[in-house]
């Protein structure tokens, strides 16, 4: 019999933060990707839209992939797929997805570029999907957004496990409860590896049910006695449903708030994921003919967005939507870590505003839609397998995940805390880091793209802590003279009470430079240019301190 | 019997966020000021060191200011002080502070300017202070720094009480209780109105005790096998205390890393503030001649400040301390909003070095120093105010401070959510707003200042969002000519393929509009550069989609 050969786990995304979720699967010369995610900046990537993972592995073995494989529909698993198919021109690989991920993908795909080349296949989760050596099977999960996906995938080596993200929800919303049976056969079976998500592995117990929102949502409501707004992730269908749900028993009537939720709430009716009550949807421009205490606004914004519905609201800058006394305000959704300030500060607006606001800080109007420490717990017992890999999370995510695999007895060495970047080579009864590829964090700002070492980023940082100066002057270098005085030009520079003074100060220094440049023979402007940068930098500094960036032009006329 | 004269009480600071926290109250041309702090920037503010409060209405009323009067030593309430003796030149005001309180003072006021003009007086809360009309009861409150205060104000029109920071620690590390007794005593003989602290009104139920942070560390003390590294605020002298205590009771060494630490740890135990148990302090140098299990590190960086020793540590830049595998970091404080993400990634570095790292979301290592719900309830049923105005808080905190008092039975008409500028006059009987004084945030950056409405603050969030290009050109308008080709600067522009072909179109372009300037007898140049710029944004916007702030710099040279 031929030897086997062995199966490469390819970890280009999701393992040095939360986002940018992707995995490759290499077997007999087949590539299949799993995710395609974007990451959000943070603040120390200033202006950047967001990041995606590297594709230079996938470009250089373009020809091998066979497979796009889709776990659910949020923009951290989705959302670098155009700029994939924008590296990779030559790629035609299939793209595999549920129904409602399918919807979703196409809507972004259609957003950015010709759709003849792609081709969709909807993934049906009661039978498996053979692609080459792969031979997968597909569990439902519960999750916050609907029709997420594990993935059970066998091969002639072993069979691995990816868990999507997930949680344990005893009574879902959609009734479509995890597939508990499936994953138990195939820990019955036997699992070589478990990829498992660890976004919420920090937290104890279990998730609470959405249900419980509900619950809350309509205790909420009955209480208000004027308008509603409900600002939630536009991709949380289920969060969706029960305020259409609520709204209806309560005989409200609900109308939409900004764009994406306009979208989403669009492909999931018009997919069956959205089950829209009778007389229930009005149209924004409809609001002000139904007495106040009928009206909900479903609303993006919960991040506190710039552009977002609820943030225009909270700055009264909004169309159709002025903010009135006794409006309640229920933020349905936790902070997205780096958003605590922008969401803190449009709840301080609403309330100036006189709305009554309700926030996770207070209120029981949010859960999770990742599992917690008993929920990952449950998973490894039911998946049991050889080597567990945490995925979908900070290193302290995944610390504290591969910390849930020792207390259920799996022992150190059977845990594997990777990096981005790296290979995992798996055989019958081993897995192990057989090499990393070094990996860059791609940035994409407006039509632009970079790495975030990238230099540019330096500069915006620099220029945000300290501004900039610019410098200018016309010099006549064969005759040794300033032809046009220096002039000042500054950006960002905080002011001092005697701030004309050192300006004048300055220019008389930068003349004074020239002059001593000519004297020790220097005429070449470059040259003057980094001896005037280097000394006003110096004299800045000592004068105000703080560092501007200071940029210098001479202009030389070399006529005699 | 002459009519009684009001009393004012100005609230210069600490309503509108968490931080610049200061009171002003003024009777009979007495004026008096509670507190002054800092507050740190979000980022909104870029670059920026502190806000601080404005001064503009105690300038005017200098010669009045008859006391400086602090609650506690938090920068948040004692920071401005070495500004507002900067701005004001003829303050004489003597300074009133707990012993501790005035230590942190002192240390911070030689470190800013000549000492001669202070005048510091130790409170004493057994005495009364009186001031002019006013007549001062101090009554010792716990926080998360010793020696904190809440103050009884009696003036002839009513009484007054501020809480100060407070929370009620039932068996507190230093063994003074909150001063119930003299609270409960103001509220028989009346009180009409209390200023309190909102800062955890948010928090249901109480405050956990600050000894059970200690009999976590016992218990963290007793697991560790290495190294152990507990950083926390330098100013938490309780907790400092309950490391050395836990440190001497299982025979380990204590050393300090980092500068702050030092500094108030030598300023505590001088005042007897810290008990240093014996044979337990050993400097950072000797660390390596004792057993790897005998040392705890004391360290400053709980914020994952960027220039801290465990932030440095994290880095591998830390001169004495490089963390080994199995070290222990415990950080023993919870993220100031804002800080989350430093913080995230301290832990994930540390973690990569193979330290153990317990921190709040896994672990009960900290405990808050404000009231929750239960315990505002219980200080306003000690005080039974006619008013009530939350203080030290986000309109969201105060908001909810509020509602506590509505659950206590306060009328709505007797809660009054006031703003920043507010002045409130108080009657027999009597609290309302009667004005506001427009205030500025002042900012502080290196030796300027200003204010955050201004225009440096937006070009700096403009120039890290997009950057910054300038351009050159000298032209000879008489003649019409260019006589040196335009050239472009960038800074912070992100790339895109096309990049020098882009430049190169930009400066032709440049080029034609000048041109096109003369053709139509424009030769002033600034107007030329007005025009350049306009142009050049719009061509830069349409081609990469961002938007740099352009700068256009037109040499003219008018010579025949």
């Amino acid at each position: 019999m031929a030897k086997k050969s062995s199966l490469k786990v390819i970890l280009l995304g999701g393992l040095n933060e939360v986002g940018k979720n992707i995995m490759v699967l290499e077997k007999d010369n087949y590539i299949i990707v799993i995710d395609c995610g974007i990451m959000f900046p943070d603040d120390y990537m200033p202006g950047i839209d967001y990041l995606i993972p590297d594709f230079s592995y996938l470009k250089k073995n373009s020809s091998r992939i066979k497979a796009l494989i889709f776990s659910h529909g949020h923009e951290d698993h989705i959302g670098a797929l155009p700029y994939l198919f924008r590296d990779i021109k030559d790629c035609t690989a299939p793209i595999y997805a549920t129904k409602l991920t399918l919807g979703l993908i196409k809507s972004k795909l259609n957003d950015n570029q010709a759709s003849e080349q792609f081709i969709y296949n909807e993934i049906n989760t009661d039978e498996n999907l053979r692609i080459g050596p792969f031979n997968l099977k597909f569990f439902r999960v519960n999750h916050s957004i609907p029709d997420g996906v594990g993935m059970i995938i066998k091969t002639d080596v072993g069979t691995i496990v990816h868990t999507g993200d997930f949680k344990f929800d005893q009574y879902p919303i959609d009734g479509k409860l995890t597939e508990f049976a499936k994953i138990a056969e195939a820990g019955k079976e036997g699992v070589l590896a478990l990829f498992c998500d660890s976004t919420s592995a920090e937290e104890k117990g279990y998730t609470l049910p959405e249900r419980d929102v509900g619950k809350t949502l309509h205790e909420k409501f009955t209480q208000a006695g004027k308008r509603i707004i409900v600002a939630t992730f536009s991709s949380h269908i289920h969060r969706i449903q029960q305020v259409l749900d609520v709204a209806k028993q309560l005989d409200k009537k609900v109308a939409i708030a900004g764009k994406t939720m306009l979208k989403t709430f669009k492909i999931a009716s018009e997919l069956g994921y959205l089950k829209i009550p009778e007389d229930t949807i009005i149209p924004i421009t409809k609001i002000d003919e139904f007495p106040l205490k009928k009206i909900v606004l479903l609303s993006t914004g919960s991040q506190g967005e710039p552009l977002s519905a609820l943030r225009k609201m909270s700055l009264n800058e909004h169309t159709r939507v002025q903010i009135m006394r006794e409006d309640m305000v229920i933020i349905s959704a936790s902070p997205i870590p780096g958003n605590e300030n922008a969401i803190s500060n449009t709840i301080n607006l609403l309330l100036k505003q006189g709305a009554d606001v309700f926030y996770e800080s207070i209120a029981g109007v949010h859960v999770s839609g990742h599992a917690a420490g008993e929920e990952i717990k449950m998973m490894l017992n039911l998946v049991k397998p050889k080597y567990f890999i945490p995925i979908h999370g900070e290193y302290k995510h995944r610390i504290q995940n591969a910390k849930l695999a020792g207390e259920v007895g799996m022992p150190v060495s059977s845990v594997i805390i990777a990096q981005n970047g790296d290979v995992l080579k798996l055989n019958e009864n081993l897995c192990r880091i057989s090499n990393n590829l070094t990996l860059q964090n791609i940035y994409i700002d407006g039509f632009g793209s970079g790495n975030t070492e990238d230099i540019v980023l330096k500069d915006r940082k620099a220029l945000s802590r300290n501004g900039i100066i610019f410098i200018t002057a016309a010099i006549n270098s064969k005759k040794s003279e300033i032809i046009a005085e220096p002039d000042f030009i500054l950006k960002g520079i905080i002011y001092i009470d005697s701030f004309g003074e050192m300006i004048n100060e300055a220019k008389q220094l930068v003349k004074d430079l020239i002059l001593r440049c000519f004297k020790n023979n220097l005429t070449n402007s470059s040259l003057i240019e980094t001896n005037v940068s280097d000394n006003i930098e110096k004299f800045i500094l000592k004068k105000i301190r703080v560092k501007p960036i200071i940029i210098t032009k001479i202009i030389n006329f070399n006529a005699n």
